[in-house]
């Protein structure tokens, strides 16, 4: 394809997208689609000669999209938002365009520069403490792909730490600290580094945050087995209900363990931080007086495409000291941490896409502003949809909101004691995931079963709460119908619900 | 921005980026820019108020492209290629058009069932064996962020598995075999992993391949020391000069030792499988016959936009079984392995971004032989690099050209023991990297200082080629000049060479 060819395939591109956006409410959510459906529609192999590219642009519009699930819907409500916007996509674009991997300062300069600077306007929008901030010199932030990505680079970095101080601790007793509702990231990152994984209790009257008292005991059991506690993961705005695990409480605890490395993960809630409102209930305060480092990803409730996950830490040297793999005599005036940062050493792998330019695109189109508005927005949907619920004789709130999520559960009775209400939800939430016009994830929140209605796909308005809601009515009572006819059967059709799911947060 | 200011705004991105590529050959290839010079041009924080679109773009043209690294550039020689086509900008914006993270098949089924397609299309391009392909139920493959990423999730699948067939095994005395040459991702494994990782010595006259020798030795020494040997790095193609370790050697060792899961790592050189006529330097049947997992970055040599790095594994199970986290008895009918491929279990994240759809668009667009011609033009043009370079008196080979890489070094009085060559090939290379007109990368190969030809970037001519010797030639009698009148100083500014550098690779 030559540059007028390229030209071409554009601008029918971008027109395409347009018409994508046009016809999105009119879509179905959920792709009606089988496994293998694809298989059935292309070549087994790649061809022989190249194809003319209108046949493989019109494939993807016959083929591709008719199988996806579309996030950007107005009637998603599943897992947590996948941020996009058409500023992020033309970011997206212009990055792609120059294809260059900035891992070091001079590999390609703007990458570092604009990722380090608008990391720290985003820093600002989030009201996190210049200790954080790249121009500091000390702490710094740096773009990750996942909030997966933000947590085994910490736990690197911690375990790192913790070596050097014990020199001789065995892998073996070292232990990373979650709760029982921590994203699976935490699991996955004690599977990936072969480490040890607590999950701490929480509990319903706590709103299923992690409380002082119980990370303290679990400490002291810990240390009297000979075990070595060096990193805890606490959540603010957990994927199952949103809940905030208690930085106050858990400040205090770290006071008589210095080395015990606290990690925020705010994947999804920590954009609301933006908005002044949300950030005593978020512990802002806590965030920047105690925490080793703090991630959020902007592609969830941000607004950036994919992928767009923010991590700051309050000491560079720590994620540097354990990921740098450059011998010292080799660093040259653009390689030495003094001088310029090399990002390759903050992470995992050594490649990168240049991701910088999504937010720099985001943050000044919206202006912290329309951010706000668009945080708010979502918020007040919310909201809008958890009255709903609670003026409903059907649907209750297994838990209080948080801010644009809300877990309910079918109960006709409002017997909390009912026996059988989580198999009568197995069967509501099998009715609503049948259909293709909308999409909910459930959850189990400590045994009860619940789904979750978490909002913010941009174009998401009253209207569309309004439709889910007289949706989420009838399929409640033709689940209730449906529950009664099948009473006699149902301990037969039983399927355990006292199990954790695993919903999106990438 | 609605849907018809992104269209104008679109149409503006497509236009700006033909100017680009139209232009591309009178920039520069590297930006003439100092650490620091963004923080100069910009606020130092988000604005309040939302800009017109229009500004945000213009900057991204004043301040960010000047500052960027041209790796498409003609003269861009250094690391190695990143592939970008138009093909693969346009599927980049149809996947970011409809941002959703595929992480499970029921999260968006087109974009699983596309990966688990075009991994097949792609094994078969390059020759790869059917029991690597998706459609096998047994093997498969899917796409990684980078090679570290791969190598990552290789590793501790291996580790896994070792620790299945032997329980109470240490991790301290887990080991994992690189060569000296072997990528850098080897040793930040290690790191990350806390994992010991042994580097066997290669040699000038094997072209710097590990042999089967050597990987016994070791093996035996660290068996004898009671480590377990779990874990072996093999390159086709190594960053600093291409080598191609021995895989027959290393099959007949394998035979021996079971549990020792060889990983090819072909980050750049795995694209050349496409080409016949290239399989057996690259051990095509020895992959096929003895790799556990085997990876390639179509980002790299492979025309494809970052980040679209291939890993295949000869039994998918070796990856779900160590990095699943979902318990069994929440397997669904379309999570259960059995049935549909779930990809957030092959790889160390959760999220992911629709990446399958640009190997689709490239593989359709440039067809088997569009892909072939175009790494039979990038070896020829090494080889006609490489021939010049034979025929100098000033220019000589390190090491023989390995597929589209040459490793040169300035050895005026072809005397392999002039004892201060190293230091003559710094100030060669100080000045070839002073230069913005052309960009090349340095190495050591065993203690020889030396410099890196890799050919690759799509608008390469034999143009750029013969003007890329003419300089070196020209640079190269200025060294030598700038030598001679500093050589009584010259051992005050001596910097040691016999280290490793870290050359680009993603």
């Amino acid at each position: 394809m030559d540059v007028e060819q390229f030209r071409k395939a554009g601008y029918q591109a971008i027109d395409r997208i347009c018409d994508y956006y046009y016809s999105l409410q009119e879509r179905p959510v959920v792709p009606r689609v089988e496994p293998g459906y694809l298989r059935l529609l292309v070549p087994p192999g790649p061809p022989e000669k190249g194809e003319d590219f209108q046949i493989v642009a019109d494939d993807y519009q016959k083929i591709i999209l008719p199988g996806l699930t579309h996030w950007q819907h107005p009637s998603f409500f599943a897992f947590f938002p996948a941020g996009c916007t058409f500023e992020g996509m033309l970011a997206d674009l212009y990055s792609t365009s120059v294809c260059n991997p900035g891992f070091n300062w001079s590999a390609s300069p703007a990458c570092t520069e604009l990722e380090a600077i608008v990391m720290d306007w985003a820093a600002q929008l989030l009201g996190l403490s210049p200790a954080f901030f790249n121009s500091s010199g000390v702490g710094g932030g740096v773009i990750q792909s996942t909030a997966s990505d933000s947590a085994l680079a910490a736990i690197v970095a911690a375990r790192s730490r913790y070596q050097r101080v014990h020199p001789g601790v065995k892998l073996e007793d070292l232990v990373i600290y979650t709760t029982t509702q921590t994203h699976s990231l935490g699991t996955k990152a004690g599977i990936v580094l072969g480490l040890r994984v607590r999950h701490l209790q929480v509990w319903s009257e706590d709103r299923y945050a992690l409380r002082g008292a119980t990370l303290r005991t679990a400490l002291e059991e810990d240390v009297n087995l000979g075990r070595k506690p060096f990193f805890l993961i606490a959540t603010v705005g957990t994927t199952s209900s949103g809940a905030i695990d208690n930085l106050q409480e858990i400040g205090e605890i770290l006071k008589d363990h210095p080395l015990l490395w606290l990690h925020v993960d705010a994947a999804w809630a920590g954009v609301a931080l933006s908005c002044p409102e949300y950030r005593d209930r978020c512990y802002l305060n806590e965030i920047n007086a105690i925490v080793t480092s703090f991630g959020t990803s902007f592609h969830k409730w941000g607004l950036t495409n994919l992928d767009t996950c923010t991590l700051w830490v309050r000491d560079r040297k720590l994620l540097t000291d354990a990921l740098e793999v450059t011998p010292p005599f080799l660093r040259s005036k653009h390689s030495d941490p003094g001088s310029v940062i090399n990002y390759r050493n903050w992470h995992l792998a050594l490649g990168r896409r240049f991701r910088a330019v999504k937010l720099w695109f985001v943050l000044r189109s919206f202006g912290v502003e329309g951010f706000q508005n668009y945080i708010r927005r979502s918020v007040q949907l919310n909201e809008y949809f958890a009255d709903l619920v609670r003026g409903s004789d059907l649907l209750e709130l297994v838990t209080e909101t948080s801010l644009a999520l809300s877990v309910f559960r079918l109960n006709p009775r409002r017997s909390k004691s009912m026996k059988d209400l989580n198999e009568l939800n197995r069967l509501f939430y099998d009715r609503i995931s049948s259909r293709d016009d909308i999409l909910l994830t459930q959850t189990v929140l400590n045994g009860v079963a619940c789904i979750r209605f978490a909002v913010g796909a941009y174009r998401t308005e009253k209207k569309h709460i309004d439709q889910a809601f007289q949706l989420l009515l009838k399929e409640g009572r033709l689940a209730i119908k449906e529950w009664k006819g099948t009473e006699e059967n149902h301990l037969m059709a039983y399927i355990p619900w006292n199990v954790w799911v695993i919903p999106y947060r990438a």
